[in-house]
């Protein structure tokens, strides 16, 4: 039985969404989005980030964490907001004592609705179908239950593959 | 009389410096570099960074910090890597309770060496007439030196306009 938290990461709202795998069940625990203060500093947004993080930690204790690689924008200056607060992200889950994998979007995307450029609608609507309880959120806690669900499909198949070569 | 820590931020290589600001006089404390190991993961590198600023912090005591805003790098994946160390950069010296501020380059070259457009060996030059103390640092602690000279200079031009304006 392990507790996953899925993380979409981003300075304005970063998704997140707890899921429950236990062998080949997935139930929805909770979800939500931690928004930040535009009118606040870089710094103190990076905070707002870590503070919504560690209640989300301190409430639900998963024992894993997944986060999805950021896309590469063409735009460099927004590369480098969502650089920040991804980097902010990923420290304060590790601070945590939480284990955190990254994977491609396009994994993630391939793992929920079976292929890899499907949008974002598509993406909701399997993580609704996967995970029934989790009604009426929006696409940030969406996506980031998409990055739990596939981190849950990963450690079944990494498990598989233990198995096998024992 | 303040304790300025200046940070030069990078994935790699994070520059550090302390400086003592008595009101016009500054004095060098000790800087050095936090290096993070390559081949682990993006999260076992933001830690490093985050245990080595919190040594430097415990150990200096700083009241205020500066940090260089990072150029946007004309490499989107760049601006992402580096955005990443920054942001936990950023995040860290909060979570100390350091009030932390920041500084364009054209700023920080314009206070040490005078003009915007100062190459990097200019920059170390002029630390070390500034702070000669501060002997035989490489470029990373030159320029988060330069960086706490430049929030000293502008912490005595705020303290100038507060006091003309009452």
């Amino acid at each position: 039985m392990t507790i996953i938290l899925g993380i979409d990461p981003g300075l304005q709202h970063t998704g997140w969404g707890i899921i429950l795998a236990r062998s080949n069940q997935l139930s929805f625990i909770a979800c939500g989005v931690i928004n930040t203060d535009a009118k606040k500093s870089m710094a103190e947004r990076l905070c707002q980030l870590n503070s919504g993080l560690k209640q989300v930690v301190g409430l639900h204790k998963p024992d894993e964490a997944a986060i999805e690689e950021t896309f590469v924008n063409k735009n460099s200056a927004t590369s480098l907001k969502l650089g920040q607060a991804r980097g902010a992200i990923l420290l304060s889950v590790s601070l945590e004592k939480i284990p955190v994998f990254e994977y491609s979007a396009n994994l993630v995307k391939k793992s929920v609705v079976g292929t890899g450029h499907a949008d974002k609608e598509q993406v909701a609507m399997m993580v609704k179908t996967l995970l029934p309880a989790s009604n009426a959120m929006g696409a940030d806690a969406a996506d980031a239950l998409a990055t739990a669900i596939c981190h849950a499909h990963q450690r079944t198949l990494n498990n598989l593959v233990k198995k096998v070569g024992t």
